[in-house]
């Protein structure tokens, strides 16, 4: 969007929204998982999804059986927050202390990703979640097809807030003999643990070895 | 809850639904962000906050000017999620690749933690995002205790799942030339960053130095 509406104009903290566009991609193609909106009567419920950015909409998947993606695939309106976590801040206060953080939130209407399409956001989930794993794989059958949904979100209404700087103590907390500083979190990846019925002389591959820093 | 209600029974995958309460409560004692979740009429809205199991509620702590806060703090239904991402599952398929993740979904309505409790609620709060710091703080002052609200969500309704198996392929696809396998994943620190108007000659302290692997 180009301004945020009325719905969306952040309102705590208003010094940490964001409006930059690049941002909100930023933090779409880091994200593995965004959790997953619908409102039923007053009680909202909340799952996670795997999610990928394709250009201007958001990738959700799921399940054809499950009742939340059966509920947004029929128009119910929707609300996706994605959140990257990227340090701890020590400050000298409890009060002050907090996180480092990105988050998007992301309101409106998901269309469900028609099957002639499905094979193409299929790879744009897969290259986003495992990247460079597509070409590895056998093309998608058509009964798996026929049990997969994808919901795209339209990347129309949104709001980002970063939460990235430096613990803001009282002044009067300065003299305190108490370290204060930001620990920054990143994920990292174990070892690789092949398949218990993976063949013989099949070695990790490069894609899988660098999917994250170890 | 020592059974699942109407709208808690997990009904996707159901293999892989959780009732036991320590797990529910190992996912919430390693989280730090849950996704809660308020509904406006047919909108969902969901935002990340900072979390803490105190025994049998989740402490959720925001601002007293949050909107979100505001409408949990009357009473509004709420849903608050949390998910842990434990690794990539690389199948021989698109279809059959997912992700290790451990997910608890907690459905009512929170209440206000009360002035007198709210240092006892922020200990909690602290000490479990920054284990070992509160010790080393000074206490929260009034003004302070006025700006904050915490809220406190029963843990009676919720759901857990928990996806840790290793790639289901379809026979078919064993003979595939392809790794397959699981890259675990974690959240590790870097090294802890000291704020620009630290005091010299103060160190960083085991508390900072051991909240992550590094």
């Amino acid at each position: 969007m180009s301004e945020p509406t009325e719905r969306t104009t952040v309102r705590r903290l208003p010094e940490k929204a964001v409006t930059d566009r690049s941002v909100l991609d930023a933090i779409l193609d880091e994200a593995l998982v965004a959790h997953v909106a619908l409102a039923e009567g007053d009680q909202p419920f909340v799952l996670p999804m795997a999610c990928a950015r394709d250009g201007d909409r958001l990738l959700l998947h799921g399940s054809t059986g499950s009742r939340l993606m059966r509920a947004l695939a029929a128009g119910a309106p929707t609300c996706a927050t994605v959140t990257l976590l990227d340090g701890l801040v020590f400050a000298r206060s409890a009060f002050e202390s907090s996180m480092h953080y990105r988050s998007a939130t992301i309101l409106g209407r998901a269309s469900v990703v028609p099957q002639e399409e499905l094979v193409d956001a299929l790879r744009v989930l897969t290259e986003h979640l495992l990247p460079g794993r597509w070409a590895h794989l056998r093309p998608p059958q058509r009964k798996e097809l026929a049990a997969t949904m994808v919901l795209a979100l339209p990347l129309q209404e949104w709001s980002v807030k970063v939460g990235d700087g430096w613990p803001e103590d009282d002044p009067a907390d300065l003299g305190a003999d108490v370290w204060a500083g930001v620990l920054p979190l990143r994920t990292t990846a174990g070892p690789p643990r092949p398949a218990p019925d993976l063949a013989a002389g099949i070695e990790v591959p490069d894609h899988v070895r660098t999917r994250y820093p170890s």
